[in-house]
């Protein structure tokens, strides 16, 4: 029997539970899908959570719409404010929107061009800032200080990593209710950390084994686990524009620290191999972060030899012209 | 108050009832999913049922795995034959494959490798037949005749129609269960006719107008209901590979011309608009033939202007070269 009452900085399984509790009919429960030529490839049941089908096409709607949710509404009638590559940033977008609040947005000078577009279109105000996590956060810091305004961070607080690990929440939810059996191990990309310590939380008092999976040369989460304490890295070049922060959060640090099992490490041919053969046999489109955690499973060879494994796809915002370059690249 | 008990050659809504309670477990329930942007393209709410996701790739596993359900399992000691442009050939592989049958398939010659490969995947035996329907129904019976092998023919068979009913059905209940009121209308693709077929019995006793969409110069139904009998054509250059027969089947239009409010036909251009939208929006893959009915919808302008408008995307078996080529000229 596995307890289900621990908790790291007071944040357990309760809060993702409540977290799915208040997200029912704002988020979308997005669909638990098999793709039996993915489980050839894998040699494992593969339940794939396609967070791609999310509102703003990622999960980052769950954490945003659960912390915007959660301020007071005094709060929301100044400005919420963030910093991110894309995807948490039309979240944001969204979830002010959703709530009638202005959005102020930091983004990399090198964000991807639909992600732009994506919080332009969601009526958000964008200030771009340099190309790493650190320039656009100390550019969110300083319109905070200017505006009075709210900053709602992209991973490193406890709503957002409740809100995102309502994603894995449901994930066990299906793979239970359709097999009768828990999964054995869920893989989730990890960028600052806030889908994984979400899938953290949401598997205490199951025997599912949570593995975190980084683009090799942005692998922050893994260096850290190594070194026992947090290390900021400098991100490599990747194709998973969405998993290359310097580092990962303090609380998600220490949530993954108590619960991840094992870190793997993926390459871009890796990761263009997942994100065609997604969507030639599972006809899913995902961007390249969100094919990261497939990536990991189809090479295969997880602890243990776990029958049936979750795989967080935890994005679908790419670029057109990158999914045809990908496809002729890969050449399925 | 509408009847539910009305029929058409003694079929009605609860043979779809019926099939949907047998395939349950056998059969993916697809998703029903909605994507704000297509949404502001066709100024109404569509429901997009998914069933690109289905197992095989299309709807037609529902019809096969409900067809070779029903057979007497001493049927199913000879042959199981048919004879397929590409879908219906996979989900009868798929469906002998389940009942431990031997399978044998007419095809075109023409047919998207994809589709080949996938019917080869499933341990069935490929007879290659010209390039008409007409052509691989008589290259199919000639296999029943020296095998004495039973013909599970790919729409104009109640079995088949109800069985793909179920999708429509599935899509009626989502609707109803998300908003608490009915699909004012649905668009369904047609190439022989089953799904549509199907999506009028599922849409009996309820208030849901049923539309019919086939390629520019495949209008086969659109003829026929035109002429106020069943119309044969010569199917024109498409797409649509799916949606290419020389006519509807008998049953099938038996039941269109009771229940079909009307007819659209849509162009290359328009079906790789919507496709490629779906692709980038909704990050799905559909085939062509899948994207048809969304390229009605996109048009806009259905009779009543409808609020809430279900979408059958009914496969994803696409080429990945095509795939390319598509993105590339609709540089989206």
């Amino acid at each position: 029997m596995i307890a289900t009452d621990e908790t790291v900085c007071d944040l357990g399984v309760a809060h993702v539970r409540a977290a799915a509790a208040r997200l029912r009919g704002e988020i979308v429960r997005t669909p638990t899908l098999r793709v039996p030529t993915l489980d050839a490839m894998a040699g494992c049941e593969l339940w794939l959570k396609a967070e791609s089908l999310q509102l703003t096409g990622a999960f980052k709607a769950r954490g945003a719409m659960h912390a915007v949710g959660r301020l007071d509404p005094a709060a929301r009638t100044r400005p919420i404010i963030t910093f991110s590559s894309g995807n948490h940033a039309q979240a944001v977008a969204f979830a002010a929107k959703r709530y009638g609040a202005r959005a102020i947005i930091a983004m990399p000078t090198d964000a991807p061009a639909v992600k732009v577009a994506g919080v332009r279109a969601l009526g958000a105000e964008i200030v771009f800032a340099g190309t790493t996590s650190s320039e656009r956060k100390a550019a969110a810091l300083e319109i905070a200080a200017s505006t009075g305004g709210v900053i709602v961070p992209p991973f490193d607080d406890p709503h957002i990593i409740a809100g995102a690990g309502t994603a894995t929440w449901e994930l066990l939810e299906d793979v239970v209710a359709n097999t009768g059996a828990p999964l054995d191990a869920v893989l989730i990309p990890v960028g600052g950390g806030g889908l994984l310590a979400g899938a953290c939380l949401a598997c205490i008092g199951t025997s599912t084994m949570v593995y975190s999976v980084e683009p090799i040369g942005c692998d922050a989460l893994a260096q850290s686990l190594e070194a026992g304490k947090r290390v900021d890295v400098e991100p490599g070049p990747s194709l998973a524009d969405g998993l290359r922060p310097v580092g990962v959060g303090e609380l998600n640090f220490a949530i993954a620290q108590r619960w991840v099992r094992g870190s793997y490490r993926v390459n871009d041919d890796e990761i263009t191999r997942a994100l065609v053969a997604l969507l030639v046999h599972g006809k899913l489109l995902v961007e390249p972060s969100g094919a990261a955690a497939l990536a990991a499973a189809l090479r295969g060879g997880l602890p243990g030899a776990p029958r049936r494994v979750g795989v967080l796809l935890s994005g679908g915002n790419v670029e057109p012209s990158l999914v045809t370059r990908l496809l002729q690249k890969a050449n399925p």
